[in-house]
Parts: C-alpha cells; sequence; structure tokens
C-alpha cells in the first residue's frame, strides 16, 4: 500500500532523505554528500539512490510512497518547481527539480525553501505543533524565516514572503550583503555575530577573543561563559536585533509562538534569556502578550520531517 | 429571493450601512448618528432602522438579506463575535454585537475590525482587486493595517495581526501612547505628522505654520505646498517612516501591491511620491522588486463595501 511519505533536505554539504509513515513516524534517515558538480541528472540519481536504499532496509519499494517533499535552497520558483539559480550551484540553472522527481518517483512531489520546509517540520511535530500562528528563525549565515498563519505557510505574491533577515531594524544602520542597510541579519545571524566580534577586536577592543586566530559565533558565546566582557556587548546586541524582530513580528503577524533554530541555538539559555529579557522591555504596554520564545525541537531532522508533513499535505489537497 | 448583502461600517460619528446585491454592486448607502450614549440595545435598533430604510426605497424588505457584515473599533473579540471595550464607547463593554444582529437580521453577520473590513473591499473591489496579496494602511490618529494574503485577511493567534502601525521603524525614539518607542504611527500617523510639526514650532523651528493656533496634518501638507522648510522636513520624515514600513512588510508578507488610505490620502502626490522615492532608495538591490504603491480608491465606502464582501464570503463558506 503506498502510504509512506518520504522528505528531502537538499542541503549544502548534504541531502538528507527520511522515509515516514503517515503519521509522521520516521522509519529510516539517511544522507548522500551533495555534489552539485556533478550536475542536476545526478544528483537527483544520488537522492533516488538513497531513497531505495532506504526503503530496502524495511522491507518497501518506490510504488510504497504516496508523496515526497523536498526542501531546497532559493532562489527558486517554488509554484512551478524550479530551481532558478544560486551561487553554490551554478549547474542548477532553472532546473525543473520537481518534475524530475516525480518521474523518478511516481508520486506528488511538494516543493519548498530549505527554511519553509523546516519551519513546518517544526510547526507540524516540534516547537510548534500545539499551534496554529507561529513564526520561525533559522540563525546561520544569514537568517531565514518561515511564517504559519492559521496553519499555513505564508508565501507571498512573488513565492519571497518571510525574507524577515531584512527588515530593517537600525535605519542608516550596519550595511548587509542585499544592499540595504540595518536589516536584522547584518547584526544577529551567526555570521555576523562573529564578524561584529572581529570589526571590534580590529578596532581596538580588548578581548580574551583576540587571541584566536578565527573567531566563530560559538567561541563568541564561548567567551561570554568565561567572562569576556566584549563578547557580553556582541551577543548583548546580537539579542536586542533578534528582540526587536519578535516586537515587529507580533505586531505584523501576531504569532503565539516564535521559534529559533540553526546551530546558533547551541548557545542555550546564553542566547535565549537576553531575547525574552529585550523582548519584555521593548513590548508595548497597552496589553499584556502571550507569545512564548523558544527553540526548535527537532534539530537536525526538522528539514526532512517538514519535507514530509508537506507531502502528507499536498496529497490531502490534492497532488501538487 | 434573499440574496442582497449588507455591509455596516461602524464609525465614531456616524454608523454607514449600504445594500449590494451579490456582484457587491451598491444598491444604496445610508448611515445614522453613532450615539454610543444610548447603549447598545438602541444603537442596534438604530441599525435594524436605517438598512430597514434602505431596503424600503427599492421595494425589499429584511427577508431578502442573505448575508451581513460589520466593521467594528476595536478590541473585540473577533472569533466570538464580541465588542470587548473602547474608551470611546464606554456602554459597549462585551457586547455580543455580532449575535445582537444575527436576532434583528435573521442572517449570518460577519465581524471584524473596521481596518480589517476596510481592507478586504479594497481588496475585493477596489485598488486591490487584480492581485492575491496586499498590504493596506489607514492614516489617521493612529496607522491602521489590513494584510491579505493568498487572498485571507491573517488575522494572527489572539486576532491582533496587521498591528503594523506599533512596529518599531526607530529604536528608541519617539515614544508611542502604547508603551514602546519608535513606533512608525508615532512618527507616520496624520495625527503625529501635526504633532511633529507643532513640537518643532514649539522648540523654536522657523515656520508659515507658526501663525496657525492649532495645526492640522493637512496644514501642513498645505504649508508644504507653498514650500514653508519645515513642512518639508516633517512631512519627508512621515514619508520615511512610511516607506521603512513598505520596505519591512515587502520582506515579511510579500504584497503584490501596498495600498495607502485615510483622509490623509488628499495630500495626493505630495504624500504618494516621496514615499516611493525613500523605498526605492532603501530597498536592496540583490533584485527588482515589482511591489507597486498606491492609493485606496472606494474613499468612504471602503468599509461597507467590504463588510459586504466578508458577508458574501461568509455564507460562501458556510455561516460564521
Amino acid at each position: 500500500m503506498a502510504d509512506l511519505l518520504i522528505g528531502i533536505d537538499f542541503g549544502g554539504t548534504h541531502i538528507k532523505v527520511g522515509c515516514f509513515d503517515e503519521a509522521l513516524r520516521l522509519h529510516k534517515r539517511g544522507s548522500v554528500a551533495t555534489e552539485v558538480d556533478m550536475g542536476p541528472t545526478l544528483v537527483v540519481d544520488h537522492i533516488v539512490g538513497a531513497i531505495t536504499a532506504l526503503l530496502d532496509c524495511t522491507g518497501h519499494k518506490l510504488g510504497d510512497i504516496r508523496a515526497a517533499g523536498i526542501g531546497i535552497p532559493g532562489p527558486a520558483d517554488y509554484q512551478a518547481g524550479i530551481l532558478i539559480n544560486s551561487t553554490h550551484m551554478p549547474g542548477f540553472r532553472n532546473t525543473p527539480l520537481r518534475q524530475m522527481l516525480i518521474d523518478r518517483l511516481h508520486c506528488p512531489v511538494a516543493f519548498n525553501s530549505d527554511t519553509n520546509v523546516a519551519c513546518f517540520g517544526e510547526f507540524t511535530a516540534g516547537a510548534g505543533e500545539d499551534v496554529d500562528d507561529m513564526v520561525f528563525f533559522t540563525l546561520g549565515t544569514g537568517i531565514g524565516c518561515g511564517i504559519i498563519s492559521h496553519g499555513k505557510l505564508i508565501q507571498g505574491a512573488t513565492g519571497s514572503a518571510a525574507g524577515v533577515g531584512h527588515v530593517i531594524v537600525y535605519p542608516e544602520g550596519e550595511p548587509c550583503n542585499c544592499g540595504q542597510r540595518g536589516c536584522a541579519e547584518a547584526y544577529a545571524s551567526a555570521a555576523n555575530t562573529a564578524r561584529r566580534a572581529r570589526a571590534a577586536i580590529e578596532a581596538g577592543a580588548t578581548s580574551s577573543l583576540a587571541s584566536l586566530e578565527e573567531i566563530s559565533c560559538k567561541d563568541v558565546y564561548q567567551h561570554l561563559a568565561r567572562g569576556d566582557a566584549l563578547a557580553r556587548r556582541i551577543t548583548d546586541d546580537t539579542a536586542g536585533a533578534l528582540a526587536l524582530l519578535c516586537v515587529n513580528m507580533l505586531h505584523v503577524t501576531d504569532p503565539a509562538r516564535i521559534v529559533f533554530a540553526g546551530g546558533m541555538i547551541g548557545a542555550g539559555p546564553a542566547l535565549l534569556t537576553p531575547i525574552r529579557e529585550r523582548f519584555d522591555q521593548l513590548i508595548w504596554r497597552i496589553r499584556r502578550e502571550t507569545v512564548e520564545i523558544v527553540f526548535a525541537s527537532l534539530g537536525p531532522d526538522a528539514g526532512i520531517t517538514g519535507a514530509a508533513a508537506m507531502a502528507r499535505e499536498a496529497t490531502q489537497e490534492g497532488p501538487s
């Protein structure tokens, strides 16, 4: 019986695949190296090979798949299922990835951005599974975002909704790679938290971080734990920008929960506590807000889980 | 045949009512003074009286109404159809206004905020009728907002979505009545545009506005037209805050159109042109945005039209 759901998470270094039942219980996961240089056809071969290997382990075959979902790094035409281009994947220009997967898997394939897919995973089976309205942030090189309103992802007129990393939190502030100034992401992504620490040291700030050859965001939080004053200032600014995003998103889409994800949440309470404190200082006084600010709970499985959840939704709504 | 739609716009001074056909063509409009001191029962009597008078004019009766909709000044429990309280309407505490109207009109009644209703009117039959994703701002005492995503209003977990007037555009900026600092509304509402002009004059700025006893937003734009330098600075700041809101909303919900409404749009190009110019300066360079920034087109009929459109939608989805 075709009742299996496949979730595919197309990452920069690895493509993860997961095989789920209809209740989104994970049967088996696997992965292949991404190797985008091989081009789309061979990469799809590898994905299908990884899925077949998963199915073999549990005594299933491709015909047992009801639907699959894939989360991909943008930019893409999400309606058409086409990966438009990516600086990291020059061979994937205008690649009809969804149709290529449909042709090989013979089932409906849901297709969305990696961030939206991870957001939908946390919403369906993780930190947001008991709410209908959620905002999801993933802190990495940039700040990814997904927005769930009444149980549905907000996609926007051009599929570019939830680019909240480029909300301007400090007008005339730090230049961002996008060409704007003062974007949240220019301050509070993992990469820019590390960058601000490096810049402060180059400008003469004293810090235990100065002895390191390279400074990562993880280093900044480690030196914060050891009492470094510069690390305190840098991480306070990160929390301040993220708290401003939380206040603003509360006023825009009124989520019941705001969920932070990405490797940076490994910093734990040193990241979360100051975001919550700064939020409480910034938010209005005319009513008491009940939104909860929490960490994601699915870890690296968020992508495959969300892709499988989208696959399930696609078949419930009819093939997409 | 019950094929008429009634739109009710519950305003501070007048309650407007409109009678529409199923294609949202306005048959007849009317209004009654709001007189909230009379209490909910008598106000509902007046609303029903005004509707009956409209129907009489066109040879119809209450039984010809398929559905009605009402836009009300918040705060309210929009799910339950209850007006919770309002500083302007002390007699309307926890008033089950929707049920009171259902009992009198014997038809489904859609119930939403005045801003969401006006937004839905512009979306259905006005400046946004050919798009699926729209952001609507109304500039008055505060800044009201409505957000349409994929043809549906975003309501949020507590019904408070689209409170975008309280998005913080200038951290640590002007105090807002809500208790935050730097809210868009603290700069760019009609009331606060006038307030900033008054404050600048009190602080010693030279301006042709200084001769006026009271300064309204309309005065500021009139003196701008006559070349007053302070009026230029004040209105530039208004446009700057509104352009920041437009940039941020583009990144959050990715609308195809941003629609400004409210009495302040009477300022015409003197308001709209600098918003568009500032938006073009602020927005990122990594792709060309196609969002259009325009004025609303329904004028004072937006509320009754949107309420009738919500009534129609409520009957299409089943009574709400």
